[in-house]
């Protein structure tokens, strides 16, 4: 079984935006036995549409497409896959009387968005207006999707993902497992895994800021399950789970069930933790909040840093950040704490303090804080992100003692 | 003239890598008048390349490619390209050379990575062992350059960048223009753009949260110009600009010139809205911090909210949400605020205050705050991401008031 994937959009030709969608539904397919074989980037225009949604529906049993939905464009998309899988454009009535109930009469582009392939079924887009579409024709599948990444996530997830599971139950009939680490790095974890390896379980690295996925896949569940054992007991002090693979909500799982409170001190993230944990519904049930004290004035004022200490310290010091730490517990109610100072550039770098270094502290109230010093050549962008999942790499730590 | 780019590599079928090359070079060769036709990503796999490659020289004038070029290959790209341009492999004695110098008589793969389409133009890579290669037959162009990417840029920077602006000169030589504007969204854009079209100007817009940015390009810059003209006329209240085409760096350089100094109260952002302005370097010079009041003890204690007012009116209300901007003025030395709170869901909605309302509220110490209340249904991310644009959005025209 062939699949592809076909991307609709002059931004993504142009590079005006990177193509998340693509790394996105690689790995969900292949997370599912489903392996793509081409990913096609074409122009949002009927001439590419067309060509490049034939070649593709020839070549390939399954299609996945994004893009090329929109209400304001020369929207072709639909009527060229009305004719690719021999049927016409009509109303769907269900689609229309679910967008006027959530956009109103009044939008003309509604109608024209409920217009769709007559033997498609319709997949209701929960944050926009456009549809998602299945189409089948003799064996062959194309699934049409909305190019913005959240829409196209939230429909993947919520109903592209089970109907390929049913379509295809042999094909995506195998087990597969994720296994997270935090604060490691792939350099470090890849020749343990080459060591490790085992020939029924494929083994796929994806690594994101802070953060490192392992994805075992195989038949056979009982290797899968000694394998994740072994790679488990080399790394056990970086390894956590959550049901989203994120350590946000591992801290979350574990504040909530502990009852405790956490207050955060950011300088140098700038708010990023706080964004990160607050990315996860349920989090106003632990975090009191955050103290982005990006001044002076706000790490004296609101969390009593002593002028001195800012002075003959520098904000970017462990003195500094371990009163920020001490601030958060002596100003607020919170139960654990969470401090961060550092240099995120271009500029405010020296020879003593680099550019990429920076300070964390965490720690629950009266008792010792942990406390770590990093430095991380890069860009203010890669750096503050360093910093925020390295921050949150010590809060966990700090939780679970 | 019809450009088009490959890619080979599994770890971007897989998802296992962002493929960023891709958006590199659609900018690079968009941005110097070469319209990309077509991106296409192919497994590591002879047939596959073989396949991609001829298609993609069938049809277009100029194609580039990345990866598949590395050492540790079963590598027959070299193969196939010697094939497709009518040529046979050789050693290249000046590649070969070069990589011994660097790399020692040692490595037997330097010898394969020296072995190249005899007809072809070798191009040094100064950061790997790869050599890119420019081929050409029949009007046809062909350019391979190594996958990682710090060597396709350099390489693309140093050698394929002027070789390009060379051989098509005429079509390099053209203008292009950003225009960018907040809180608008495409539906209301769209219909005064294609009003306002112009037949030498091609246009693009490019949406993202909140921000929409216009390209316009032409060979006729007066073209440009008056176009540009009447578009910002039809939008003036929208209309910014910046060098990163960011409402950020925009509200970053107002309060730079001004001198003021901000502070931020955000709720249901979670931190975002810092984020988002402590992106940008030299943001330190205006921004006190961020005070993310997530819970009823963090507004009443940091902020000075009423306990009554969270009690009565609830902490997503008009008067939450005002006395959040005066508890900043009241507790911090700050020229101008911004405070926001809504319900970013999934839970916690209601029917007078749905998932997805937010309120915002702007001002200048001492005088009469803007004020506005939202509604955008959608999922926790997209309602956090909308609020944070708004809010910035009602923040710069606070300050350029």
């Amino acid at each position: 079984m062939r699949t592809e994937l076909i991307f609709i959009g002059d931004e993504l030709l142009t590079g005006a935006v990177v193509n998340s969608n693509a790394a996105y539904l690689g790995q969900k397919l292949s997370g599912m036995g489903l392996k793509v074989a081409r990913h096609t980037a074409i122009a949002d225009e009927p001439h590419a549409i067309s060509q490049g949604l034939t070649e593709a529906v020839l070549r390939s049993d399954l299609v996945l497409m994004t893009g090329g939905l929109g209400p304001t464009l020369d929207d072709r998309t639909r009527e060229v896959l009305a004719t690719l899988f021999d049927t016409s454009l009509e109303l769907n009535e269900q689609v229309f009387s679910e967008l006027k109930k959530r956009y109103g009469q009044m939008q003309l582009s509604l109608k024209n968005q409920a217009t769709i392939p007559k033997s498609a079924k319709a997949l209701i887009n929960p944050n926009g207006t456009a549809p998602g579409l299945i189409l089948e024709k003799k064996g062959k599948v194309l699934i049409a999707l909305p190019g913005v990444p959240l829409e196209m996530k939230a429909l993947f997830e919520g109903e592209v993902l089970p109907f390929l599971k049913e379509r295809y139950r042999e094909e995506t009939a195998f087990f597969s497992e994720n296994l997270t680490f935090f604060c490691l790095s792939e350099s470090a974890l890849d020749p343990v895994l080459r060591k490790l390896a085992r020939p029924d379980v494929e083994m796929g690295i994806y690594p994101s800021y802070g953060v490192l996925r392992v994805v075992l896949t195989s038949k056979n569940l009982s290797e899968i399950h000694a394998l994740k054992k072994e790679i488990i007991a080399a790394f056990k002090e970086n390894h956590f789970s959550s049901p989203s693979n994120t350590l946000e909500e591992a801290i979350q799982m574990e504040l909530l069930s502990q009852g405790k409170k956490l207050a955060i001190a950011e300088s140098c993230t700038g708010g990023r933790i706080a964004a990160a944990l607050t990315s996860i519904a349920g989090s106003s049930g632990y975090l009191l909040g955050s103290l982005v004290t990006y001044s002076h004035a706000f790490k004296e004022s609101l969390l009593g840093v002593a002028p001195s200490t800012l002075e003959k310290k520098g904000d970017v010091s462990s003195e500094t950040v371990l009163e920020m730490l001490e601030g958060l517990f002596a100003k607020t109610g919170a139960d654990y704490g969470l401090a961060v100072t550092g240099v995120a550039g271009p500029g405010g770098g020296s020879a003593a303090l680099p550019v990429g270094t920076f300070f964390i502290a965490a720690g629950a109230r009266g008792q010792k804080p942990l406390f770590e010093r990093h430095y991380f050549p890069g860009n203010r962008e890669k750096i503050q992100l360093i910093a925020t999942s390295f921050a949150l790499g010590l809060l966990f730590r700090c939780v679970q003692r």
